[in-house]
């Protein structure tokens, strides 16, 4: 185990982190609040942690899969950390569980609050909790890959256990172009949301804080309301937007390379959209009367599907008041969630892709039993170790899923409200029903309790192993 | 595709089942109820049909996995529909589809009803429907391979069909021998079981039909109050019982010959226990004050846990209102099952036990790269098709919960009940919580639902693959 490039990159990661708060800061000082000073000694904080660990970059660069998911389950822990300072100094989360939650919540884009009134937050905390989901969303070691020369091509472990999805394809041979690559269509995409919701009047804080939280697919919300109180060209900007950022970021890069071919023989991406198509259509069907026009019904059931399997969170009603068929929809998509390689939480549609063919492979190999066929997916066949990792994960998926809904049921919540939490936290959601409906939020569970939803959050946005790897022993000798 | 073995297999089927309708026809004789032609006229229909099939037996004897698993699928339900004419022709279920939920509820030993006064059925009616769970806790096939000559080594496909668990086990070299055994222990323990309860007061009626659902795990009481209005000893041995039926057969027979080490080394049997000694652990401690007495909590603590986790369903209190830990480790045993080669259903111990390790070989494999290791399980390796297999049939199991729960959700019942619905026939329990809880019944649903709930009882039992196999098109090809 190299501990040195370990604990260089937890250096970088703080670094980065404080170079990420000077956003907030500005946004203080541009509205005039008295919190320049508290952002100041926060990113003083970071950089006191951040700067001594990477003033030499150590002798040995080497980098396997072991010290690859360590360093990306460590810099998680410390980026969400240091990035609650900001809510827990300022006293608008008293306590520091808390503010580990939100800011857990805030960097895995899952955007579940434990806050009863969001608008009691000054604009420069705002600001700060949903550029945490921008962050979050592309990931911060993809964003270090990117622009640190320390690299060496090992570092494509530390992508690996960042980005979901069962297999990681670089863009170019280079990791560290790929992350650049990755990065610049992110900021681009981030940005002409931003203009597309400056044409609808939105204000220009609105327009960055919302499109932070569409980018990351995050979903906190500047309002109470989330976005029900916006106007119906902003509900479908976003809507549209959600889905783009449910996509796999390799298919944009494919389009941009003008293989429109190859973008089009994406079995993720017809799956994806076919799914969210139908689900629309028969929500619309089941919601038929809940709203007072076709086109009314069909924006609210669009946004909600596309806010759901992208695991964003935003909400435009409460869909906790909707027939129980959509509401399941809705439950079946946040476990399914967006495609590999988006910034989007769940389970990924590839996965879901590769466990629906090997059922149908398994049941060809009983009616002939010599028959050897590959799972293909995109056209190309997957190998038997990605089909392995892939049950292996949801295997670990199921097991992580119920030992916590057995121990938040302590607090003796009904078991809607218990499953919809667990799903809403581990698949990165942010709202679920009932008690943690979209009007609702998890301020009512223990602190016992919300220590589970803050690892399953990690949990679900590093997929499983680099968090599990930090408790197995053998992955701590030297 | 063999067809003609398949139709000779119904055929036999058919016949057995005019054979047990004899024991119902002397029960209404007995009691000089007016069911004795009822009874006759079934006989006859079955025979009409059955005798046909079977006078002549087949040139071409050979039976491969796909003839077996289309035959095993075939023969369940031939059996049900024959088996719910008695409940539908005396009109005490006047709807067949309802009389062929009671039925295959019966048979796959799934125990829930949609009767909502159970106790206004004449005793014969109520030894027939007990008795379909003796019937269907071993199997109708394993039964007619014990008896019939007809079989030849091919019949192995029958059983391996019909057998619960991931890898079936021969005891001896021959599969009608092993067929012959099964039957042989589980005849003598339902007898043991019959003689301790009456040695506790109960009716010869009582202990017969009680001891049907133990030994198939079924859970069909003759009181409305399920288990509840008995004597604590008679509590007591049914649970005994119950935990009894829930051991793989094979360690039975290792104890006949007298290996008892081999017996201790099953990491099954020993999870089992450990599961369900756990389970009482935290209940007991969970439900204190529900109960006047330590010695009664721990009671119906043990009698739930032991009627869950072997998918049986009776019940002695109605857990429905216990604590939601106590509801949530309920919902979760009912997942979890029974050991492999028991007469219980669920997704069974050893394929959790599967899934477990193969989670920690991953982790391993994550640090040490170039470590092989195989799984193991009972001190023996687990090879890597079982391991495929067992990966499949949970990917099959989810997507089967996941349409079930979307389709019966278009009834508008809340979340917990539906889900513990599907939970409870999927896995043959019987009883889930809210409005399908243990003083529930499933008459609310559907006939659509009820419909869902007949395929996912028999999906259940026979354990997805000979009931997907019926509906993959190149199976049925010549």
């Amino acid at each position: 185990m190299n501990y040195k490039i370990i604990m260089h990159t937890l250096g970088w990661v703080l670094n980065i982190e404080a170079a990420a708060m000077l956003l907030p800061l500005i946004c203080a000082a541009v509205y005039g609040e008295p919190y320049v000073l508290l952002f100041a000694f926060c990113i003083l904080l970071c950089l006191i942690f951040g700067l001594p660990l990477t003033i030499k970059a150590p002798k040995k660069k080497s980098m396997y899969a072991r010290e690859g998911f360590i360093a990306v389950a460590l810099s998680w822990i410390v980026l969400s950390i240091f990035g609650a300072l900001p809510f827990y100094i300022s006293g608008f989360i008293p306590s520091f569980i808390d503010a580990l939650f939100e800011t857990v919540s805030g960097f895995t884009t899952t955007g579940a609050s434990i806050l009863t009134d969001v608008e009691a937050l000054p604009k420069s905390l705002l600001f700060w909790r949903s550029f945490t989901h921008w962050i979050g969303g592309m990931g911060v070691l993809v964003f270090l890959v990117a622009i640190l020369p320390l690299s060496g091509g090992n570092n494509l472990y530390l992508i690996k256990a960042e980005s979901p999805g069962p297999a990681v394809s670089k863009l170019v041979p280079k990791v560290k172009s790929t992350a650049k690559i990755l990065y610049q269509m992110y900021l681009v995409m981030t940005l002409i949301e931003i203009a597309l919701l400056l044409l609808g009047g939105v204000t220009l804080f609105d327009a960055l804080t919302l499109s932070f939280g569409t980018a990351g697919t995050g979903g906190f919300g500047i309002l109470n309301s989330s976005i029900a109180d916006y106007s119906p060209y902003v509900q479908v900007v976003i809507t549209i937007f959600m889905i783009l950022f449910g996509i796999d970021f390799s298919l944009y890069y494919l389009l941009l390379l003008r293989k429109v071919k190859d973008v089009l023989h994406s079995d993720e991406l017809r799956a994806y959209l076919g799914i969210i198509l139908c689900s629309i259509a028969v929500i619309v069907i089941n919601c038929r009367g809940l709203f007072s026009t076709l086109s009314e019904t069909i924006r609210h059931a669009a946004f909600q599907v596309g806010s759901i399997i992208t695991t964003t969170g935003y909400s435009t009603t409460d869909f906790d008041k909707w027939p129980e068929l959509s509401k399941t929809i809705l439950v079946t998509l946040m476990f399914i969630g967006a495609c590999a390689g988006s910034t989007g939480g769940g389970i990924k549609v590839s996965r879901i892709i590769i466990f629906v063919k090997s059922i149908f492979k398994e049941l060809i190999t009983a009616v002939h039993p010599n028959s050897v066929r590959k799972i293909t997916l995109n056209k190309r066949p997957v190998e038997h170790e990605v089909v392995r990792v892939v049950n292996v994960y949801m295997a670990a998926y199921i097991m992580i899923f119920v030992t916590s809904i057995l121990i938040i049921s302590i607090d003796n919540f009904d078991f809607t409200t218990n499953f919809t939490a667990i799903a809403a936290t581990l698949n990165n959601i942010g709202p679920g029903l009932n008690a943690v409906g979209p009007t609702q939020n998890f301020s009512i569970y223990s602190p016992l309790s919300t220590l589970v939803f803050i690892a399953d959050m990690l949990i679900g946005r590093l997929e499983i192993f680099p968090l599990l790897l930090l408790f197995t022993p053998p992955a701590w000798r030297k």
